[in-house]
């Protein structure tokens, strides 16, 4: 019934057509629209599977600046990791808007690991103090991996500590990532060495906070994309409260981020305590750091623009670099 | 990162698998367990995409019976018809609900067709008087075809009258479809036409009556397909209020079904004139037909459960027949 084809990129693909420097600079984008109102993007719904012990998550967006509507399904599945499975599986479809027509699927775990790296990456920039050095990743799962490259890409970190509460993972972590990054990665647990962290970067599934506020230096900067549901919360209240706190969209932060939403329910801050979104100082709207002393904080639940906008780079980098599958649909 | 692989069916490939006596079947689990409360469906979500004039809507659900999760992507680009080119493009998504893997990837469109037929086919099955023999199909556009395919499945059909406002498409699609069913099948033109059919399917996107009520022969079957917003009506409201009315979903139907929705709105029923669910009869909750005079109508607007359980069908298929693309993910 249909004479049109479709292209497929495979996590191996987009591993090569998509670059963290280019992720970047597609988020400002992304994110400029979203804050501006030219991204309609509904609350994406989630599906509990209470029997799997697993969620379902769709998140629909239409970007009309690159005349694209598409939808990431991710699956959570928490009896995964305990036998050596990923957490996440996820798949993206992208359509053109005005024909209708089905353009790309591919595999959504390397673009939702590429484009939580870019948000980070990109909040960096506008947030960290330009003379940051050490970064520090606490988490070392696929999340973290591209946590460290996009904070090496903002900044001219020249070493790194990573943390996990699995030592080993943390080691290998550290091999790898110093291997691919030219840095010195190295493996810590003593809580003291994140003082030494001009960028915190948190990665985990965790609950409860995975670091406390004492140890946290003055002047950092903070990215956190591990917790996305009201239960779930990486960074300490105290740092929420007395940090420069922006978001990546406000509405999805007040419904799902733990982070922002138990120092509201503990009566440490308030809703306004949210000095905005990220897109919102990609135009110039509020004002990023302004001094180098405070801490700032960039907290996202991931929001679906990032996912189409870096879906739509790897479709322009395809076809640039001849990658990925075209199949007759 | 992954070292998985998922199906990948054209619509061709579909088209090859998927018969419709199969499909009916397997549309008689999925509707029970909508009605039982046994598949989780939120509603779906619609994206307005004013500059383009097309609309994207995302269909998920969980079916616990079969462990599987999925969501149908669809658009309908308004433009297209004037050029040629079909209103409606999806695409289906499916993953294990428990390690929550995809596990294919597949056009929607042929899975749209078969399923909106075998759940009118379901619905002729069990509601329609059982010495139907003549069938009259308004609209012969892709789901029209599926329609007379379906009712022939269900009941002993050996002619259908069929009505298009373009009349040149009507006498195509009834020489393609008198070969493929075997049956006698008469493009029609007079209202008057309409009074020899036991069984009447509408599939437009008619936002007025596409029959007259003085034109339905007593005891006939009608299953309305095409009517799936408030504006949208395909069947005169005066046929509503005299008939028994079955549904895909009440919920679903409240909000977005013009063809009850209308009705209500200009006092002639209230929402309890409708008579059931389709899965209520299926378990034997709600009475079927009563005797062999009254109006029976099946009004449906599409759900999720269609289109997961067709394309879980065509996953088992595929893998008997051979069919398909295996692709690492």
């Amino acid at each position: 019934m249909n004479t049109n084809n479709i292209l497929f990129f495979s996590g191996d693909d987009l591993s090569k057509i998509l670059t963290m420097d280019k992720c970047i600079e597609a988020m400002k984008g992304a994110f400029a629209a979203l804050s501006s109102g030219e991204a309609i993007m509904p609350l994406r719904t989630g599906l509990e599977m209470e029997a799997e012990n697993s969620t379902a998550l769709f998140m629909p967006v239409y970007l009309p600046a690159i005349s694209k509507v598409g939808v990431k399904s991710i699956t959570l599945a928490r009896n995964n990791p305990g036998k050596g499975l990923p957490l996440i599986h996820a798949m993206i479809t992208v359509f053109d808007a005005a024909s209708g027509m089905p353009l790309a699927v591919m595999d959504g775990e390397v673009i939702t690991a590429m484009r939580t790296g870019a948000v980070s990456g990109l909040a960096t920039a506008l947030l960290a103090r330009s003379d940051a050095t050490c970064a520090a990743i606490i988490g070392t799962g696929p999340q973290g991996a591209t946590q460290l490259e996009a904070v090496c890409a903002a900044r001219d970190i020249n070493r790194a500590y990573v943390f996990d509460i699995q030592q080993q993972r943390a080691e290998a972590f550290a091999a790898k990532m110093a291997e691919k990054l030219n840095i010195e990665v190295i493996p810590a647990t003593s809580p003291d060495t994140l003082k030494k962290a001009d960028v915190i970067c948190t990665a985990t599934s965790s609950n409860n906070p995975v670091f406390m506020d004492e140890n946290v230096k003055s002047g950092a900067h903070i990215n956190g994309v591990g917790s996305y549901k009201p239960d779930m919360a990486e960074i300490d209240p105290r740092t929420i409260a007395r940090a420069k706190v922006v978001v990546d969209q406000t509405q999805a932060c007040l419904s799902e981020a733990g982070d922002i939403l138990q120092p509201i329910e503990q009566g440490l801050i308030t809703a306004d305590h949210i000095h905005g979104q990220l897109g919102d100082i990609v135009t110039g709207k509020v004002v990023a750091r302004e001094n180098s002393d405070e801490i700032t904080v960039f907290k996202s639940v991931g929001v679906a623009v990032q996912d189409l906008i870096t879906a739509d780079l790897a479709i322009k980098m395809a076809k640039e670099l001849g990658v990925g599958l075209d199949i007759a649909l």
